[in-house]
């Protein structure tokens, strides 16, 4: 597929190297909120770099300079969306049922980017409330500007964050306790706080050099045998949720059919050689 | 309730803001350390903060100057509690059958300060062993003094922690090497060495500025949401304990009803006004 | 048993104090790499410490100034082991089965360190690239020198790291973004960093202090009881892979029969008496 | 303790046999419906039996010739109980919290039974409707007399059975086409058929004939070790939830100090001599 | 929705009653055997019914008087679908990784029948083989006629079942010994049997007189309470795959907000007036 | 491997067809009741035919006309084996460490046969006590002479059965009710009985009759593709374990490589040209 394949409304997808994709979220006069029509597209785009051949690492990115997003929007979600009154006069149960369906079909959107199967390296910077720590936790790798303001928002409109960010925090950085002050307080911190925390592991001064930096890890991991690099990211994931047993069994059972890759030997010969291996496409 | 409703021997309760309660543990002249009926009081405590109306959030300190707690009171335990030898010849196993009993009795009351639906800001100070560190990890928040010193004890009275410690520390913090480095060795660790592993997210100088930023804490999250607030403990705790699926599919289903809470509209409305938004009891 | 008893090729197995076991990876002229002779050795060895009353902590090290170890030894792999092209023709279904099984046995040989009852501490040097991960992890505590080069080498070579690492890096420290950051770029980081994160818990100057430092940290846990040792070493590894409710009751259960044992009286005795105690072997 | 000691309303406690104890549902005038007191009753008795040492076996039936249970007193439970409007104005999430803790501790009475150490025969008769479901495949042991006639009531009052039955139906008979099928229409089925699919394991002709069968089997079971009978117990439930590899692992910790009774002794010395063997009290 | 708007190839979606929908595999004339297409419908049509308000239960039959399903069309997936040579040369590796992914989506596909919030009722008829086995296990209710010939045919082959027979089998019968007969002789068995062992809850003489019972069983089940329904549906599904805690917990918040439907008051009422309940739509 | 490889003592190990082994436990003298060295042969000869490629089905039956199996021999396990005292005095703690130990090796000589890749059949005769019925429910498909007795015996001579009976009964049939009466009970039960509770799907009036059955049950499936055959093994046990999302997941990632089998093709034009398929060996 080429760059023309990949026109979707609120989003810039380009290719700037070989095998990597840069999907930016782009509404920035409006700090990059998210309304519902975005976070469809969000998945659209995910689902299919997920097995496009010509993509083997994916960068994420917000527009503008002032936010990666500044989360829902919430304005429209009040007044359409999924916060909005339900025009017909339902009782509690039937809301509720409705409400299932919406909040499932947004999570398994914002899912697409941990579903997906290539590692996407994510870019924080400016405003990053809410679905932004949804978003990001659902990615591989997170780095921020060192002017980023991270929040997880959601309690300051009333609700619990429902499309990620509690269930994937646990199992993305390990002090509960820091875990627990952050959603429970909704307050705002710095890169530097969040690098501390393990939530992010690289603090850039300017959003150039993150990017720039993204990028190069972006290349990096791009260079490598790709059966290597989805086995890996699909193990990590799978352990992460399941006991060590489990774990071990299903890696095994995994690298059954990876290990008759030519990419071993491909690798084995450059190393011999000297040489830069290129791996064919998957 | 009011402050009268709430007296348990060993321990001071007060409601030092709206809101919020302050549980004291008070046997100082022991070093707070806890004997049966202390571990009772506490179960029986937190049950009923668990349900107040008049409670949102929960702040839980040591009395006196020199410790949070030293631990299980072994000297009473040895003479008429779980480390007592018992007064009838019983073979092994019918021993162990009175053991699982009384160890799960045990392991219930610490638990109910985790199963407090509402959030529990612990502050260590001073001597904080042994049932410090169960009782701790069953709190949401962490923020100790600098002078506190922490000793996952067991080790050295011939058991292995059963009462929380070794299985919530893996689920508190990141790092295991460091986890089993303690527990095996039942070495003192100091505040910021706890702060730098993400046990405790605040070091203070004194106790009492620990206790002002605990309370300062526990009032900000008072004035949020309650609906929110009891969300998003119940979600994170669920979502720790289980795969990424398990974690999103509960969560979809908990907020099918909070979703309908009037506190979103009086969320938004404050926002847009500037005001304060006053939630209404649960 | 005596020394005399642990002979096994590549390996030193020494006894430097009472209750503490040395085990030295010996191929020092290779960089320490394993061959498949080194892991099956492993595992015997490890398998054997665990019911040997005489020991109680174990130290894990690598010969030589040069590396803890380098990893799979991959020429000798692709030669006659576990990388080599199969002798005979067979489907890839087929395969796949003798690989499930290849796989299966050098996990379970690696896990031996894991299954081992007794307490592991790893001091790692120098390069510890692959296989020196996926060992480590299955150890109890982790030390370092500062000159450690860690590598999660495993894509280097055009395949995901199935003998532990995958696995067992999302159970051993809590940054997510880390983890996935060096497994999917194969980047070599130093021991600051993996103390950093938690991967280490200790960074020593040079191997003699780091070999030192261990030892100490070995005997200290070894002059414990070993009923509360061996109990406290289950009872987190059971609980890091499951849920609270069933790591607190798995412990009730196991400690019905060790709050039995005479540790607890020796030990309480000694803390009256300002004694040291003796524990009577396993 | 002794029969006076166990005086519960809407209960009756006897003592048929040594180490047998018979509970009887008794509100034979309202078909043995249950009102809240009864649940919370049921609760105090099976809690209070389960460490009982007079205690090894009970019998679970229903007074009077027409039911064991109509179920949940509908017209009660409407009026003042858990069906009934709340008096203060809540919004729904309000509402849904006080609900969770109502079913929460409806289901905690009810799991009484199944957390009751000793294992619990129940004798069905008559009308067994809704709660009668729920409360059976709590107990251990299922039989019934020809005539009686079961269903799944819930769905025909407007709900999805929330006290048991929908989560250990599938944990108690095999076939999930039949589950569903009464589940979902809440249709009257017969003994014949509840034995058919193994919901029950014995049908007898009349009321006198089925208590007689399961006081002898409670008897047979009460002349067994207390230890073995208790575990087995225990084990059997742990392991129906859990994968084959814990439950095997939890069974050997188990047993490591159940092994230890002079039980088993006793028990083959009377197999020697041919006598029975009586065995001390838990 | 209307029929209108159900028009999908290979297959006749129709509402015989209010609330009804009966969904017909039609490709008699090749015994209903499924190609891609096929799958992709179902999937669509489930995934439709299943939040289409006009519809409560749902009834799935094959078209013709030969087959519910011969399973997959062998020929038609040998020559261009799944069981086809990929066109392009790729290593075993590569191969794996379009293999997972096809049979994930397959397997979705089939899954959309359990996904449905709907109860779905299955009637077999004649040969039902492979797929036939697949699809009936993620339906609810599974009825036969006496003719049935079913069989997990896949080891004839030369695969393993791999899109919910070997997963599923074990969660809807009780005897593992019969599921491992059935799976591994690839052997055809007939209606009583499956009968017998549970695997369908209903045999009947003809095809007509399968549906009229499927449809009287639809209907009876379309006129309870819809929330009362799906819910049952929902907590069944999910108590089966996991521990009776989970269960009850998740039953507890699902009833939280499903408790509040008007669908009660309207059941009990009705109750007391003697007349048939009508539900509002979902 | 050859005949010749099979020597273990107490049992016969014959090829009766090709890629048919028959284990005979053959220690008729004492009912083939088992000491130590016969679980450990046990294990090693099943361990070994798991890998032996001119193996694909495996019978197991007991040698004599008395008893398939009355268990473990209980009066040489009192005087040097499990249930004899220990030698040197050890507090319980110690005891229960090396009854731990003990309990998993015992365990894991059993769990060969279910870990054994090949379906293993088992005919079960005449006294078929205790570790019978571990052994048997670690087998695959169970059949049984009308004569049969079966008998969950332990709790008759003092402990809850600690092999495996406990944790595989639950996932073998389906009645909770009528596994806790026969676990509780210790009541023998016949081979009816047995088959209308599904523990064994056939039941044969002699032993010449249930073994020749068995015989050519092993017959049938070792014509089949061993790929298809040992994936089938592997999916149900993997999925009866875990939820129905990993089955699912797991049964694509087995299949990614075995579906690359030449074993379909063969199947298939075999099935076009109504041949007889050869199979590779594994």
């Amino acid at each position: 597929m080429s760059q023309n394949d990949y026109f979707y409304e609120y989003f810039n997808v380009t290719f700037p190297e070989e095998y990597v994709a840069h999907v930016e979220i782009n509404r920035p006069e409006k700090l990059n909120a998210f309304i519902e029509k975005m976070w469809l597209n969000l998945s659209l785009i995910f689902t299919r770099l997920s097995t496009d051949p010509a993509v083997r690492t994916i960068l994420l990115t917000g527009a503008g300079p002032r936010a990666f997003t500044a989360g829902l929007d919430v304005q429209a979600a009040s007044q359409s969306g999924i916060l909005a009154p339900s025009p017909t006069p339902l009782d509690p149960a039937r809301k509720a049922f409705l409400s299932i369906a919406h909040i499932q079909e947004f999570q398994t959107c914002i899912s697409a980017v941990e579903r997906c199967a290539k590692p996407v390296i994510v870019v924080l910077h400016g405003i990053s409330y809410g679905l932004a720590v949804d978003l990001s936790t659902a990615a591989d790798i997170r780095l921020a500007t060192k002017d980023t303001q991270f929040s997880v928002k959601e309690v300051d409109i009333g609700l619990a964050a429902d499309i990620g960010t509690l269930t994937r925090l646990p199992k993305s950085v390990g002090s509960m306790s820091w875990i627990k002050d952050v959603t429970l307080s909704a307050r705002v911190f710095g890169a530097e706080e969040a690098a501390a925390q393990g939530l992010v592991s690289g603090v850039y001064a300017t959003k150039e050099e993150a990017i720039a930096a993204g990028l190069e890890k972006a290349r990096l991991i791009a260079s490598k045998s790709p059966v290597a690099v989805l086995g890996t990211k699909e193990l990590v994931n799978w352990s992460r949720d399941r006991p060590t047993e489990d774990g071990l069994r299903y890696t095994a059972v995994w690298n059954s059919a990876m290990l008759q890759t030519d990419d071993i030997k491909d690798a084995l010969m450059s190393g011999l050689k000297k040489t830069k291996p290129k791996f064919s496409k998957l």
